[in-house]
């Protein structure tokens, strides 16, 4: 993977986590990185996803993903296993990197296709998937670029942050560590059919209490009916046309359930988790 | 407007969303700002605006402009008409540049002249205004420039921003679409006189608590009387001065209601839209 | 204290303060200080220290600081005196520069030595410690480099992010104003010894609920015993390891009191100030 040699002090680094803004974590990862890779350019994807939710993570990750440049290294830590023996990973995929534990986080670096579908019914859940020759992964094992003597709390600052300026300054994945064959990964983002129906789930709640699910825009019949909390919702275009209630295409290309000048969460006591069926 | 094409692509962009941060949109919308302008520096000057507030969001963009130099580009993104015909505007005057709805937004480019006066005892609420020689505006209707189809609640990242980005990167107004001759505009933020009295309003509360009103330091008597919820307090000259509920001038030049080490919002009961009368 | 003039634009500034990310102060801080430093790279510490909580503020000060390159600014503003007559301070030491009000914020670029030690029993207090000769201190006096006429509420903005500025571009801190002798500085966070057993307090709470004391992992006992809010608990190597509350060796070398998929804060009833005592 070659992304042009005078380019790389400039690369974008993106963080995603679920360590908030009320305290130093975020600040000291950037201190990490300027230090090391004093050009790169930071953007924060978000630092709030729901501690250890690592699916809310991989999503936002993955909506977030076509909007960045090629050479661009994703920092991503929601990590419950911290301090474990689970591994951690560098990874190159369509041109952009990707640093963080392998715990089905870093899916949104596989195809659809390699990922797999989730069964109708269950819920997004880890398992090994066997890479594509195309995807580059390396467990990170080279201790010489850690920060200090690894935290058994803070891999971000003390492990991925340092890889991830490593990267950023043109480093080659493989100098971190052993190649790997398989990861964990998620399924596919995609609400699967069952029979007629699909069966959709709410992945992520954004601020204004739109209800935002795996049902692809691309997957809706025609004229479809949504279900959700017992109620029963048709499509508007825009959050503006619709009074009351309603469902959406969002900006990612799934369904959304919104209450315009409201909160659909609180309206429908709703969560990540909850079910949303599609009939046609 | 030039301003020295050597410098275009340092340009500052800040941006202003009702977004909060817990999801990946201002993030994304970052994400296309670099891939467009490299060299762009990024300030966000809040993300918390409560949704919809499009006249919270505009005072806070008049708190801001005197402080960021010639040359800056404002994405501002508080749109309750998203997806709809409401025009999108791209504006420039004083030397700063200006991206949004045209929904009274972005009232903060025009002269308080411009804008007139809020009548006592009404809110803001924006009205149409025709725009000075030296304000150019034009609307965004070159489609060229867009991300991908926009999406219809997701202008901020489809639109806007790659406008900015042009702008950024040295692009001229006039390459974007029509010029227009009025924009929907909030009278200025200064409370009118009733007979002796201001008629002030809260337009903003603070991470303090404090009441951020539209009653402007020149415009008190010698003496001020301030009545909110029931309450009489006198001028202190800093929170340090005063022992309870008090009145002090912001930083921006407006009249706050102050609680030192408390939260006059939470022991007032107060909010958006409180009235504050000043009395000589 | 030369940190090469070539490399003087693109310094490191951070930001920590108790304002919050609700209002335009913060961005307003960062127009400042990119109008006077263009090249100066920005970082947040945070933002969400606690109302006037100069302790944990300096607390997160010191977690941060060993992260950060010589020649980093580190603009810290938790400022219950602003707009009277305490100091205003520009300091030297270790490399970094420190600006803010002297009233013990500004603590960690001193020495544990210099600082002294917590009495048992005590909390943090600033009390006036004479300054070693490494550590270069002076008064903001020099008026010229302030944003127009100061506010008396808003010295973040007026004086404290103007003095970054004008360091971060190089500027030279005896251009400032007097020489000081002496600062107002906390003891050093180190929990104090009564008898065998240590006296810890909550400096923080994190994002997780994981209360993080002054207790310092090179002082605990070979088998310490954690005795919080009358719960007794031992120490985990990392949160993984732990079945409900356990206490671990938080990732800046102090103890935490944590509960795993959970939050000690909530289950405990525990805040800032709560006492957490290590027996042998």
């Amino acid at each position: 993977m070659s992304t042009g040699e005078t380019q790389a002090d400039l690369r974008i680094v993106t963080f995603l986590t679920d360590f908030g803004q009320r305290d130093h974590y975020v600040g000291v990862m950037k201190g990490v990185l300027l230090r090391r890779a004093p050009g790169a350019r930071i953007v924060d994807l978000t630092h709030e996803v729901e501690p250890q939710a690592v699916a809310q993570g991989a999503f936002l990750l993955a909506c977030s993903l076509p909007y960045f440049p090629p050479g661009t290294v994703h920092v991503c830590v929601v990590d419950p296993g911290v301090g474990t023996h689970r591994r951690r990973l560098a990874m190159a995929a369509n041109g952009h990197f990707f640093v963080g534990p392998d715990n089905g986080l870093l899916s949104p670096a596989l195809a659809d296709a390699t990922r797999g579908g989730r069964p109708a019914g269950a819920d997004y859940a880890a398992a090994p998937v066997h890479l594509p020759p195309e995807v580059e992964a390396f467990a990170i094992e080279e201790e010489s670029l850690f920060e200090g003597r690894p935290s058994a709390t803070f891999e971000g600052r003390d492990v991925f942050t340092p890889v991830a300026a490593f990267l950023a300054s043109g480093g080659r994945l493989a100098d971190l560590g052993r190649r790997v064959e398989s990861i964990l990964a998620l399924p596919a983002f995609r609400a699967p059919f069952a029979g007629d129906e699909l069966d959709g789930t709410v992945l992520h709640i954004d601020r204004f209490g739109n209800l935002i699910t795996d049902v692809r825009a691309g997957d809706l019949p025609r004229t479809p009916t949504i279900v959700v909390c017992g109620r029963l919702l048709s499509l508007s275009r825009t959050y503006a046309d619709a009074s009351g209630l309603t469902a959406v295409i969002g900006s990612s290309g799934f369904l959304e359930v919104a209450l315009p000048n409201g909160s659909a969460e609180r309206t429908l006591g709703a969560g990540r988790g909850t079910r949303v069926a599609v009939l046609p």
